[in-house]
């Protein structure tokens, strides 16, 4: 019996029982599973996500979030065999799957990470500075950042059914959001197998993530502004989402990220015989048949100079010829099928509508006889890129690309802009010149840019992968979303709010201390408090110390800082910020922590480091100085015996004039057990 | 004769010779003027938009485009008396004028401190710091910021003739992106004028600024995805606008602020006879008829607890029943006019739909007599409001407001977000506990949030005034756009790309040093060369020098710091981070500078600050150590004299760890001349 998806709404799994839409295997044909939407309740599932999905996520901290993706990508990790298995019907290889599966999980450890080692143990975030509103310093402003109270609904495209669902559930999680994904009906088993493990680990709390094997039904007709929709797929199905009623009224976040007809340029110095060309024809014989060059980042344009078509010809001839498509599932296989027969009559309709600007330079449109979905690389090439439109605007998504001539630098960015907006291009070039030329050239129509030469391409990550820190995304045609790119992807799950009010108050809400908050003295040393105990706002007030001349001089004696701002006092006049001789930056730096340092052990353990000193007025010599420290914020290191905290310090000059300031890093202990 | 008002279209004044329509003075009703675009070829001015503004903004940098506002800043701010003048026509008295006029000079000047202050002197902004992509370094990623190279399409609304034009400008000249400007025509004079003086000052280049006294036309059919729509106003106009066929199709960036229904909550601790409870009536009073309540951010709906519903009601009557709309030339009139009888008229229905649930606490729907389009004050009361709908949606563009009461914080909360998204709220409370409540309970709705309190409400610039440090803009209803906040308004108008490839490219192309790029020695020290002559990547390795035990007592006693990590071998032992004594970080910093200065004059003429800082390993007695300093960017200062510079230090040991790193920031003198 042909297995039937299931969906998993409400933190329970539905089985479809009409409607059942047929999911053929790309190898063979044969019905892989069936699958149906009808029958759920779409305003339901985003209630179930609302009120109970959302409420449990942003109940956490981002730590906590982060701990459930690292235990998700675990669980999955020991368990991805099964997801090989299942995928070598979607037409991919092992070392697609490696990009879909590995890299999804690769995925899932990566925002884990950041989301403890770049975000805070709270449930906001703060975002830039305290802006200063009024004269007086009684009025401030600082930006938050918060979760959305509403639902993330990812909408996936058939080509990577595991990376393209967790790359997206990944920032949406972490940011506190709850997840309604949706795959391309057409691979959805891999996906739906994903999601059943997932919900089998038991990591995520009730109503986090919901899944739908089959279509969306109505469920866009109950998203409010709270909402987000991420959507990956084709230029058509996007710009009817965006202009879905509902979604423009509400003003609903929509990402989009669709067709592109991402291109790769070699530059005039890398002629045959340089690595930059070898690397090269590698990379775009690479793009055209990994996963059957049915990815959104393949390179489709490929831009030569004029003098190198044909030998980039040739050696791409030679290059391509070496891969024919085969079974996935046989491990020397290097391309697999297309996901589905279907998918492959799109590409050959595209290259005939290529073949109106372009000819066909390598392979051919003839279908091989069987029941699998597999199609040979095709390489066309284009005379007159300048004149053409097609070969920039229609995208074969398979083993397809177009080799187009270039006569100067400024052209061959005129020809790669006509593709009006890509998710990415690659530049082949060791000459920084061109790199630069071609790199500000692009830059504004690219969401990635990338300069392979014999320095970077061993460890390269190539042209056609997105990585977690890295935005993915482009302009215009590329659907102008944006995702990934590390905190950024997170980001767009949350509401910025500026927030205005008094020093202490905005101290307060974001529990980070500012200047004009509250700064109250304790009577015991702050350094003598744990990690605990200590409150922001803390604060100590040193004594005070002169500085002599003889500090100066012995300080640069014993040190060998013998600048003559220091030591000769015509010299020093002479310069622009000192009115004569001037204590050294150094030395007030250590006199300051020789008046807050307190010696004996307690739980102050270590001074780590100091963020954004700024000397602002200089000290000469029988000045005195004194220090004003208070607890700017804490953080939960990831040890549970300490955690790190931040001083504000403020150093003073004997007319109260701030001479330095800093931030002071410290880890402090927290209270055993 | 009437004027007939201008477009400024290619350079050059365009004179409309039919379909004019007549814009009536809210005053008296005279015509003002009559404007029309007929005529005019909107695709020619969005070519010369991109093909000659566009090149001569990106030419520039930062600096040069922030001079261009602050000379536009300047030029405005001597004439705006003309600009006073023709704008009570608008029915806006001084301080409205004050809030329109000098409100968009002083955005003009903002961005032009913030574009010095904040930006290099460069055509592009590096985003965050380099991403590590591969085990050895040889593979980095570092995202930048380059301008779009289309058009950003500014349409305003009515109110804020000139703010609403120059707080759009301000961001997108100073991104590089040039203006097409369309004011709302019922007080298109306003904004003529004010364009006018921009022409006449000759301040921008060719290209940069169009005008369109009238309809737009076609405009929109030619848009790409390098274009940006920012629009304000009506939900209804937003939602055509979003779903134009080519916006969508070509994934056009579009930004709106729409419709919104800003409220302001009394805390329950607020009482009367507290300073919040006063500030609280006059804060909704002033906001209900300030520029006659035609404000975006007004306060629209006000949230009381039950129990002082009756004492807020009657002190807001009190207040509201001093506010008598006048003539606005009148310098003793507090409020002026609404913009139009058509104005007027759609706020005496929004009030007549807004009664199917609420009750005329205050004022009445009677039109008075004349010719004006004079209306005063009506304050709703809906005792009901968790049961209605029509209170929290309908938008009454006027002096007009809605008392509602709550029972609970949580049911503020809720009542607050029955809103669906707005611009602000304020919060009058001087109770942490409140504030923090409602603060995290609004902050996902809202794009900005005040909490007023006797503290910071002498100083405070009030629940309806936008800055520009702060974003302006909120989800769901407000349009989900994002204008102002310092340079995250600039961004809106750049293209954000992923740079990946080799240390050394990555650093060539960001004219930013990163780990791994080359770092040449130089024969001559880098402190002896001036700020043009250093080179990015120029790197000094200094000599070694050992570190003793009697140099770590000497240091402590000399300082003061005699922390027991120093001092004391058992104790700093049982230290988590320390094998024994370890010398002072001061120390460490102190003798690195000795090793590396440079003592003679010579153009480095400070040592003025130092980030990120980290001590990364400790340094025991007898260890030794050396320093590498390698230039890592030069920013010109705002002096001709000196530049900033700064370098990438990095502290090693003996056996080439790493013991700390920081960045030094140095002034170093320009070439003479």
């Amino acid at each position: 019996m042909t297995l039937i998806l299931k969906s998993y709404i409400e933190d329970r799994w539905f089985t479809p029982v009409d409607n059942l839409a047929d999911i053929p295997s790309a190898i063979d044909g044969h019905v892989v599973a069936r699958a149906s939407t009808s029958g759920i309740d779409f305003a339901a599932a985003l209630r179930h996500a609302r009120e109970v999905g959302g409420p449990a996520l942003r109940a956490m901290t981002f730590h906590d979030r982060a701990n459930l993706l690292k235990a998700i990508a675990l669980y999955l990790n020991e368990r991805k065999e099964e997801l090989y298995e299942l995928s070598f019907d979607t037409g991919a290889t092992r070392r697609d799957n490696w990009i879909d599966i590995d890299g999804g999980i690769g995925t899932l450890f990566a925002y884990a990470s950041r989301g403890k080692k770049e975000l805070p143990s709270e449930r906001f975030v703060i975002d830039g500075e305290t802006e200063g509103l009024s004269k007086h310093g009684t009025f401030v402003g600082r930006h938050i950042l918060t979760p959305l109270t509403g639902v993330a609904v990812h909408i996936n495209a058939f080509n990577f059914a595991c990376w393209g669902m967790l790359e997206k559930l990944a920032p949406s999680i972490l940011a506190g959001v709850p997840v309604i994904t949706k795959p391309a009906t057409a691979t959805s088993y891999v996906a739906e197998a994903c999601v059943r493990m997932i919900v089998e680990s038991g990591v995520l709390p009730k109503g986090a993530l919901q899944f739908l094997a089959g279509s969306t039904g109505d469920l866009l007709d109950h998203l409010t502004g709270q909402d987000v929709v991420s959507f990956t797929g084709s230029a058509d199905t996007s710009e009817k989402l965006r202009n879905h009623p509902v979604i423009s009224r509400n003003a609903v976040r929509f990402i989009a990220e669709r067709d592109s007809l991402n291109a790769a340029v070699l530059g005039p110095d890398a002629v045959p015989g340089t690595p930059e060309f070898e690397l090269f024809i590698k990379e775009v014989a690479r793009e055209m048949t990994v996963k059957a060059g049915q990815k959104c980042t393949a390179i489709r344009r490929v831009f030569v100079p004029r003098v190198q078509e044909a030998a980039v010809s040739d050696a791409l001839k030679a290059a391509l010829s070496k891969v024919t498509p085969g079974d996935p599932r046989v491990d020397e296989t290097r391309m697999g099928a297309l996901a589905s027969r279907s998918q492959r009559a799109s590409v050959v309709e595209a290259i005939e509508e290529l073949r109106a600007e372009a000819h066909i330079a390598f392979g051919h449109v003839d279908i091989p006889e069987g029941e699998g979905a597999y199609f040979a690389p095709v390489l066309l090439r284009c005379d007159k890129p300048l004149e053409a439109a097609k070969v920039h605007s229609v995208e074969a998504f398979g083993p397809v690309a177009t080799l187009m001539p270039y006569d100067s630098l400024d052209e061959a960015v005129v020809l790669v802009r006509k593709g009006e907006g890509s998710l990415v291009a690659s530049v082949f070039t060791y000459d920084a010149d061109v790199a630069d030329h071609l790199i500000f050239g692009l830059a504004p129509y690219h969401g990635r840019l990338l300069v392979i030469d014999r320095d970077c391409a061993k460890e390269s990550t190539g042209h056609g992968s997105p990585l977690p820190g890295l935005v993915h995304g482009g302009p215009g045609r590329a659907g102008g979303g944006e995702e990934l790119g590390g905190l950024r992807g997170v980001f767009h799950y949350m509401q910025r709010t500026a927030l205005q009010g008094s020093p202490e108050r905005i101290a307060t809400i974001t529990r980070r201390w500012t200047k004009g908050a509250a700064a109250p003295v304790t009577p015991e040393h702050p350094f003598r408090r744990n990690f605990e105990a200590l409150k922001v706002g803390e604060t100590v007030e040193t004594a005070s110390r002169a500085i002599s001349l003889e500090d100066i001089e012995h300080f640069a004696h014993f040190t060998g800082d013998e600048f003559y701002a220091h030591m000769d006092e015509e010299a020093a006049a002479a310069n622009p910020f000192f009115p004569g001789r001037v204590a050294h930056g150094y030395l007030i730096l250590s006199f300051a922590a020789g008046l807050f340092v307190d010696p004996a052990p307690g739980p102050l353990l270590a001074n780590y480091g100091l963020d954004n000193l700024r000397f602002l007025k200089p000290v000469s010599p029988g000045d005195t100085i004194r220090v004003r420290l208070t607890v700017k914020d804490k953080k939960a290191a990831r040890s549970p015996e300490y955690g790190e905290v931040r001083w504000d310090v403020e150093v003073f000059n004997q007319g109260d004039e701030t001479v330095a300031r800093y931030d002071l890093l410290t880890m402090s202990a927290r209270r055993p057990g």
